[in-house]
Formats: structure tokens, sequence, C-alpha cells
């Protein structure tokens, strides 16, 4: 319950710091049968890190993913599945300097004041670097979705105030766009804007949106764990997310409802709804529609320009952070945001199937 | 794990249907010796009342409720508190149309798809009076927090497009205020609108504003249990909420890391920030600065405007849906916003407590 | 997760105390469509209750079960299913001597050390009355395992020293026998022994035996939620029970492994084994054989006889204890060891659904 | 929810195979600063390990221990700590036997029931390998119970049908006897015992107890987590126990209750308890004394005598398994008893601090 544990069926276990051995995580309550293999995992390690992203750090690090448990003749066996990637370079850097103040924006202060200490050693558990164990979760709930139809994808929506036009969105072309934007014209204003904040020693935001298709209706359950509850969770619990909206979100708040309400309607013989305001769920519950989500993160609090903060003796002063760090986090947050929905999603779809009488006594053959 | 289970050690368990037998929660996990007596869960309840609000449903009921256990010449005693409503007016109505239709906007179609079936009276366990068990619990959590120095504090933020402006704030002014706003000017303004909306058979949403003052440094876990994650799912679980914002939100996306970033200072000896963009958590640990939090309402979904929609045998048809309805669910949703944040955050109050070993130690007389 | 709520899937939240207000259970994670009524609950709460037996304590109270959510159109929906029975002479008795002094056996002073104060009325929650939450919940599970063709059977195996005689079990005596025993001459025997203890002031303890049928293989997690763990705390939870047996038990850490091993045999055509010594579980997996459990319970703590102990102020003292008390608990705790195993089952039934992909896909229509 | 993960505030989650990669275990919730070196662990590591006692596998590994994350300074940082174990001689043996029938008395059959097929390498996850997560995890229990005054001790109780008398037992002679028994006469009957069975190509069970000094009074929780059912699921979670017994157990429900109800008393100006036949808890709450418990294994499955059985195609067989293989596993699993023992303990210390306001405004500094 100290916070590194994620889900209810299928449910995970990140561990590592930044620069400790390494980092990994345990995924246990994975259904067997699943064909798994460790470059389906690679590839979205891939996806997260820095040097396949223009604008993002340079430490050398290939991650290579190393799967040690769970998996039986290229398919996953039900018992738990141990990932984790060794750490190459993280015996060299002074820290002295980091460990004798508090960098804002960061959580120095805060893993002190409720540990009395803190590895401060590259941000230690805070480090952005903890996402690896969830993307390699992540890919494990993306391949489980996956077979059963469903498919999550992400893509940078903005950097800063640079907004990407959806009426031109090309999702193709996000893996091309350094920023991970799937409209050329807003990704090339995107990458100006970055150089000159980065010229500026700055940094920049931005929002990420991801639209999951192929869910089927009902999933999700009333009252506290609602779908989008559950996934505000796991998203919000990605560092830097300061806001989490799902389908039109704060816009619904300013329109009325009749131009709100989506009303359903018959396409093909299937229900559907003429409009998708409400991101695909209903009353805590998926209708059927494409669910859409947008995580709103804050710049990069590393930065190079001098700042005002406190010292570990309360003494004010005044730093300059040295080092890499990246000047917008989006890009490489984009499979993170895939990653923490696939597992949010796959622990619901799995919980999904005990709701009602007739499917338990159809699986057990009573019926 | 159906989803009306609420937290970690303070553990709640709601129950009801709008047009079931009554409604309640039981609360597992209060800590032994609070006091506690029915007028301060009546006092919550009240607010969240129909009568209470002036553009609320006129539903005849006084909502009285019943402390059944747990409570012991006027303290808690460690064991389960359970508190409960019996309904009204409950057997009256005829829901034969509603029944056959799935309304725009509701959950009637996803519970369908869900559970194959639905308790139709009234919305059943998807009815805003859900939240009664919710703000009963609220209660006791704003009670717990209040003995260590802890207020909560929400109020309107915007009705429709209509924006409170802060600077003009008066926190006494908004429980005069008939849409819980803090501001007088905005608030006559919100009226009008609301008016005007009711006119024209329609709805309105809005956002709600929370303000957290007195909580220590140090609460919140690493990773997936982080301060603002847990506050997020607590807060999307209410109904019509589409977007959670913590501090600046979504604005926070939009500015460079040198202006988002909150400098640490000293002020009369106590270490605090310059600025509170974060909204009181860096690195999902609260810093000790006020924790601020929005959540934005849809407008209510049941309008009397005629509506396209399906009915259960897949027609397209045309619907105007009758009876009582609030034209904005906003100002009786500010005390459901409290509770929620209570809860949430007096879970994480008494999970903080085993945090490092010196606390153990000093808990234990072996220090 | 202050010791109220059991389960995963199937959680159950109970409340209450032997002389407060009433008492009862919420269950949450029913599947929606069980055919339930109040009188499935009340013929379960009929055979825990003190007048059905003959050596038990003779308050009168019916215990009429109250269903107040959950149930709509005689079926379950999905949601919270509220039950209650309100206490009817709970205002009555006079508790200052009880509230003086710490019984043996009892938990008076563990609860004082706990919690600092006590609720000392009949016990408070540490009262046999506690159970009555369980068995309204288990009442519901026994009937979603019915559904699913398993069956749950517990019968007193001895009272005091005196043991049933298994050659010579009829279940159909179970019922008719004012101790529970499937087996006549041991059901007497019991019964003058009871009589005897009865006489001289003291109280006797015994042996649940409870076996399922029906139950197919494949149930139970591997390493910590194995099918006998979680029994083993489901059973060892209910007051004064003292030790767990899992098929041979005890029995099987004396002898050969030659003679405990269970061979697999075909019979008509399915699988079985030659002998069941394991109780129908293989590495914490059922194995479609019967399942079989024993709980010891220790003699009932409140007896007659002089004994010695302390009071609140610390001084030695003698203590008669007063008014009503059963001299054995056995033949009332029959269905609460059939309460706790249901419930730990239907629990890890509805678990074992999302095991492995293809049951998965399968459920999803995507094989 | 798959089984590996145990633990409310401290969590582990063990992973690994028999004859997999390597074998581990992630621990999240373990207070920050406590204390702990390899050593720590690698002590435990070595009590469970086959080559350090004299009747058990001869397996050549080493199990070093290594540490990955969650220490800093040589302090737990408050962060997840993952250890894990290489395995070393994984690939070398043949499996196809072993991998077409259903051993007597093991998990094969189950696990296919299951999962539809099974990692068949040495058992795969069901092997008792396993134990060496919950090994390395309850040596970080253990140090945290020592910090607290708290110590944990097993030993073995019986061997077969040898029991030790405890009369005579003499705790320092348990590390020097080779099945781990306190008694030095019943140990060397014991291994006379032994001899003969493993010489006949069979096997044989035993009992292991525990004892618990040092625990105050007022740990556990009512009802459904009460102190002994915690115990009971983790002790019975180990592969191959049949019985968990507290205190005197099965005995207790032969007596009359005037025999087994401890009175309480004062010595030394503390409150305590002149006979302890409860083992240390009453209404399943902590007393102060010692806690006590037995936990019986049954004999090892796997004999080299010829059995009966059925193959993977339904066919009755007969089988000798051959390979290396402990005619007893009591001596090696009381590290393992200790090590469960701890995990559910130190759980429960830990959640006991939030039990009362008192203690909690004292720990906020509000008394």
């Amino acid at each position: 319950m100290a916070g590194s544990v994620y889900g209810d069926i299928l449910k995970i276990s990140t561990w590592g710091e930044s620069h400790g051995e390494g980092l990994g995580v345990v995924v246990d309550g994975c259904p067997a049968g699943l064909k798994l293999s460790p470059d389906n995992i690679q590839e979205y390690m891939d996806r997260r890190r820095p040097g396949a992203i223009k604008y993002s750090t340079r430490r050398n690090e290939d991650d290579s993913i190393r799967i040690l448990s769970g998996i039986f003749e290229g398919r996953t066996t039900g018992t738990p599945i141990s990932m984790l990637v060794f750490n190459k370079d993280h015996r060299s850097a002074d820290y002295s300097e980091i460990a004798s103040y508090y960098r804002p924006g960061h959580a120095d202060y805060t893993y002190d004041a409720k540990y009395g200490f803190r590895d401060y050693r590259g941000g230690g558990r805070s480090s952005g670097r903890e996402t690896l164990g969830r993307v390699a979760a992540g890919a494990v709930a993306v391949k489980l979705l996956n077979e059963l139809g469903i498919s999550v994808r992400a893509y940078a929506r903005s950097i800063g105030p640079i907004e990407a036009d959806m009426a031109d969105a090309d999702m193709d072309y996000v893996s091309q766009s350094p920023v991970y934007m799937p409209d050329k014209e807003a990704s090339d204003k995107a990458e100006a804007y970055l150089k000159e904040a980065a010229a500026g020693r700055d940094s920049v935001g931005g929002v990420v949106e991801c639209v999951v298709s192929g869910l089927p209706a009902g999933i999700g359950d009333p009252v506290f764990d609602k779908f989008d509850a559950n996934i505000a969770k796991a998203v919000m619990s990605i560092g830097a997310v300061k806001a989490v909206e799902i389908g039109d979100g704060l816009a619904a708040s300013k329109v009325p409802g009749s131009q709100n309400n989506d009303s359903f309607c018959i396409k093909d013989g299937k229900v559907t709804k003429l409009t998708n305001h409400s991101g695909g769920v209903l009353g805590g519950i998926s209708d059927g529609s494409d669910f859409i989500l947008r995580a709103a993160f804050k710049p990069t609090p590393s930065i190079a320009k001098k700042q005002r903060t406190i010292n570990k003796d309360n003494e004010e002063i005044e730093i300059e952070i040295k080092g890499r760090h990246d000047p917008v986090i989006v890009p490489r947050a984009v499979v993170v945001v895939e990653s923490m929905t696939a597992l949010a999603i796959a622990d619901m779809i799995l919980k999904r199937m005990s709701a009602e009488m007739e499917g338990v006594k159809r699986f057990y053959g009573k019926k």
C-alpha cells in the first residue's frame, strides 16, 4: 500500500530508482495462454527511450528488457511475469549539490517531508525513469486488449500553446513527428516553439490525447469504480499530469444539456450515438463508442534558468540546475499514457466477466 | 469489487437505489474515540438535500440519517458505522415509459449492456441520490480531518459559461448564494442564466473548486497512489464529472517551466512556496500548501426538450422527459466534492502513519 | 481495513453490535440476475437463531431479515444488497458489572487494549451475534453456488470428547439432532455430556466438519491465495475457532507419503482419485473431489462457575458471570461455517473466470 | 489477484519458477529508515537452502540474494525493495516424462485444469522453491519486528509420529538438530525414522511450531481480519500445510470452558494471564502473551515408490518418480513458517497505528 502496486485482477508491482541497480515490474494476474515475446515488450520500451525522440535527454541506455518468469514456450502461464532492465551508468555522477537543496517543481522536498531522507541520485523513485515498469506492464495489457479487438492509441494534442488541428489529423504521421503530433503544421510550429524554449533555458508542457477503439459496451462499475474514475487515477498517477479530461471534458461544463447529450441511434443494425461528447462512457460504464481522454502535462520542472529555492538548512538560495534535461516530456509520455490506459482497461475487462449470472453460468457450462 | 466500496484503511461501502427502500453507507476503519453525533452527519446531509437549494428538484424528503452502529457514548468505537436513510415516496410513480427507452446522457443503456436489465425506477443506482452515502461518510471524514486541523471547503467556481472572479471571492457569501458561488456578481449572473435555461427546457453544467487547508507535508504515496491520483479517482467517480484539474491544471500545460515552477522560501521560519501553481502537491506528495482541485460537471442530462434516442426494441424515437429535474446539479454537488475529497485525504492521512521507522518506533514506545 | 470487510469480487461489509440498534451486511459484487428472495436469506438466519436449537440461549428474537437494496423484481441487479435485522430488546440490561472487569476467554481486555474503551453491552462487536451478517451474506453465496451445481454442507463432527462415527453417518439426521450431528448414537451421548456440563456450570467445545460437493477442478490461485488458505482465513475468523484442518489435516503429518498420496484414476470416463486424503485440493487449487474442512471450536468462555480475573483497576478478583449463556456454540456455528466457506468459494469461483485467455476470448465472443 | 501478492500495508509480490531464469520478490510498504543489508536477507536464505540441511535435496545452488532497489546508504527508503536470485542449473534436465503424467499429491493436474497447460519443469511455480521469495521478504519483516522488540522463533515440533517433548525443550539445540527439533532425544529418534523412510523409498511429514514473543496487546482487527485468521491464511498458503492450530488448537475443543479459559492476573505490576491456552489471542486481537501456532505438513508427495496415476491421455499407469527428493520438508519449512508469520504480523503492526484517535492525534502533533 506504499503506492507502487496497481490493479485488482491484473496487478502490477513496479520497482527501481533512476540511478539504482535497475528498474522493473512484476505482473500478476495476466490470463494464461497469451502469446508474449520479449519483442512485444521491447517495442514499447523503445518508444519511451530517451534516444528515440529528438527533444529528449541523451542518456546512453538501450533499456533492454529481460523477462525472468511467467512465460513458457512463448505463452504466459498465469503466474507472475517479472521483467527488468539493469541500469548501465548508475555509479558515476556527483550528486552532492542536488542533495543539498530542494529543486522547485520536484519531489525533493516532499520525499524528505515524508521519509526523513531521500535517494537523491537522479530523483530516485520520483524520476521519470520510474515509468519504465509502467510501460513494460502496459505492453502486456495492450497485447491482451488487442486479442480482444481493442486498440489504444495516443498522441500529443498540444505542445505548450500550440494545438494540433484534429480536422487535419493524420494518425500515420504521429510516429514521424518529432513531437508525436498527428498534424504536420502544428508539429512544425511546436518544434520551433521547443527550440526557442530550450534556447531560453526553459521548458514546455502539453496535452496527450488517447483514443480507445473496439471497446465493448458494459465495462466499468457503478459508483466508485467507474470506468472514467479508474482511468483518471491511472493517468493522474503519471508524474507531471495536472488535469484529466474525458470526452469533451471541461468544455462540457460550459454548454447546455441539449447540446452535450449524445442521441442514441441505430447504424448498420447496431446501437450507436449521433455524437460522442461523453467520450464513450455513461454513468461510469463504457457505451461502445470510442473512449477519449486527455492528460495535461506541466512543463518539465528541471530548467537551466536561475531559480530561487531553499537548501536543507532552510536558507533561501539561487540555483542553476546543471546536466541534461528534456525541455519537454510530452512526446515520451505518449506511450506512458497508452500504457496506463491499457492497464486500467484490461483490469476492468477481466472484472466484467463476473458481472451477471448468465455469463457466469455459461462460463461454467451450466447453461 | 463491483464498485460500491471505497478506501483502503478508511473503507466505505455505500448501497441503495433512488426508489428502493432506502440508501446508506457502512464506514469501516474510522479510528476509535472520534466524537460523532447524528447532527454532525445531518448537517452534511442537509447541504445535499433537494429542498435546501433553490434550483433543484422539489422531492419532498427530509433525508433524516439514522446511525445504527459503531458509536457508543458519543464516540466512535473503531467498529463499522452503519448509517441509513429510508426513502419515503418510493412506490408511487409510473416508470413504464422510462423503462421502455434509453435516455440520452444517462446510464440506462450502459446498465442494460452490463447487467442485461436494470432497476429503472428513478435511475436506480445511477441516480444522483446515490451520493447520499458518500456525503454521510464524507461528514465522518471531515470530522476526523478537522480534529487534525485540516479543513475542506468547496464552492461553485463556474455555472455554465459564468465564472466567479476569485479576486472578488467572499467565502462567507457561498452559503447565501443560491448557486454556492463566492462572488455575488457572478452568482447573480448565474441565476439569470439558469432561469433562462430552465425556461428553454434545457440544463446547465459548471465547475466546483475545492480548497484543503492545514494539510501537513508528506501525505500521499509515490507512483500509483499519488495524492492527486487518489483525489482524481474519488472526484471523477461522482456522476457527471468530466474533468479534474489540480492546481493550475490545464493552464499549466500552456506556460513555460520558469513560470509554472513554485520557488521554495522561508516565511515565519517555516518552509513554504512563493506561488502555488502546483496546487499543494509535488511528486504526488502534499507539500504543506493549500491543496486545490477543480471538477467540471456536465449539464444535467434530463431535459424537457425534445430529444432523439432509441427504445428497447432498437427503434429510433423522439422523447420528452417528464417530471421534476434539476436544471443544474452543481450547487448540490459542492458538498459531494467536499465529501469525496475528505474521504480520499483521511484515508491517506491514516496510511501515512506507517511510512517511516522513526514514527513507527515512537508510536510503539521504542524511541 | 478495520476488519469487517471480506472478499475481493464478492465483497461483504458487516456491521452491528450485540446490543446496538441492529446488525447487517452489505454484499457488493454479487452477479446480476441471481434469483433471490427474503425467504432464501431467512432460512439461513433461522438456522443460527438461538431459539432454533435446544442447547442455546433463550433470547427472544425472531431476527427477521430486511433486504433494502440490490434486488429488483426478484433478481439481484448487480448493485449492493443491503440486509439488516433490528435488535429488539437492546436497551434493558444493566451492564455496570461486566463493564468493570475482564472476562476470561473473552475479548474485553483486548478491545480495551486496542481502542482505549469498548462497547461492553453484550460483548459489542465481539459478540457471537456478529455472525448474523456473515450468515445473511452466506445465504447469498450458497444460492449462487447452488446455481452452479455446488453444494455446501456442514455438521458437528464432535462435541467435547464425543466424536461422530462417520461410518454410521446419516446426513438426513443432522437437522433432527439437537447438536447437529449426523450419527444418532454420538448425538445422544453428546446431549448427555452437555447436560452434565451445564449442571456443573461449565461449557463445551467441539468440531464442525464441512463438505463441498460439485466443485469444478481449477479453483483457487497459486502461492498466497490458495483455495485452502482462503478458506482457512474465512473459517478461522469465526469467533472461538482455534484450528482448521483440510482433508486428513493433522493426521496427514503422521503417515508416510505412500499412504497420504491420492492416486489419480479414471471412473466413468472422468478423472478422479482413488482416495481423498488431500480433501479436494492440490497445490492450492481444487482437484474436482469433495472439499473437506474441519474447524475446532473452543468451549464457550462465558461460564457460571467461579473464575479468577482482574478488574479495570488492575485488581485481582473472583467473578461469577450471570445471565443466559450457551453451554455450547457448536450447533449454532454449523451454519456460520457453511456461510464462510460458501463466501470464500463464491469469490474464488468468480475470480477463476479470468484465469486463461481461451476463456476470456470465448466470453467476449472472439473465439 | 492471481495469488502471488500478499499483505495490505506491507505488500509483497513474489515471482519465479523452479527452473526459470530466477526467483524473487518485491516488497512495497516497508517503512523508510529500516537498517537493512544483504546479509540480513542472506542469513534467512541460507536457512532454507537445500545444502544447509542434512535430509534435503542436494541441488547445488548458493541462492545468493541480490537487492536491486529500495535501499540507500544502508537503510530502506520507503520505496519498493526488489530482491532476486538467479537460477543456476535451470536448463539441463529432461522433463518429457514428468510432462506426460500427473504425479499424485502434486499440483500437476490442478494447474492443467486451471490454465490449460503448465510449466512442468521442476514443478514450475508450484515448486517448494517458490518459498524463496517468501523468505527474502520474511527476513525484512523479521528485521522490522526485531526493532520493535518482537521475536519470531519456529522449530519442528514433530517429524512423522515422533513428537518433541517440550518439557525437555532446549531452543539452543534447534540449530544443531538435523531436523530442527528442540529436544535431542526426539531429534535422534526422528533421524532414525527418516532414514528408515528414505530406505523404503518413502517420505515423512511433521509439525512446525512457532512462538512470537514481545508482541504488544491490541494487534489484529475484529471479525474477518482477526490476528489468528490472518496468520492462518499466511501459514496455510505454504505448500503442503494441511492444518493450522492456534494455542491449544484442536485440544481446546475437547476440554470444558473452566479448563480452557485463561484467568487474567497481575504480575510485576503488569496484566498477564495465569495460563496461555488461547495462544496469545482473544477475540482476534493479541493479548500480550506469547503467540503460538502449529502448522501440520503432509509428507513430501515425491516418492520413489511405485504409484498408480493417470497420464495426459487419461490412461491409468504406474510410475516411479526419479531424481533427488527430500524425504521430509519440515526442517526446511521452519524458516518459511517464521517468514510468513512475521509478514502477517508486521502488516498488522503497521495497520494498528491508525486504530484510535488519541494515537492519530499524538502522531500528528495535535495532542
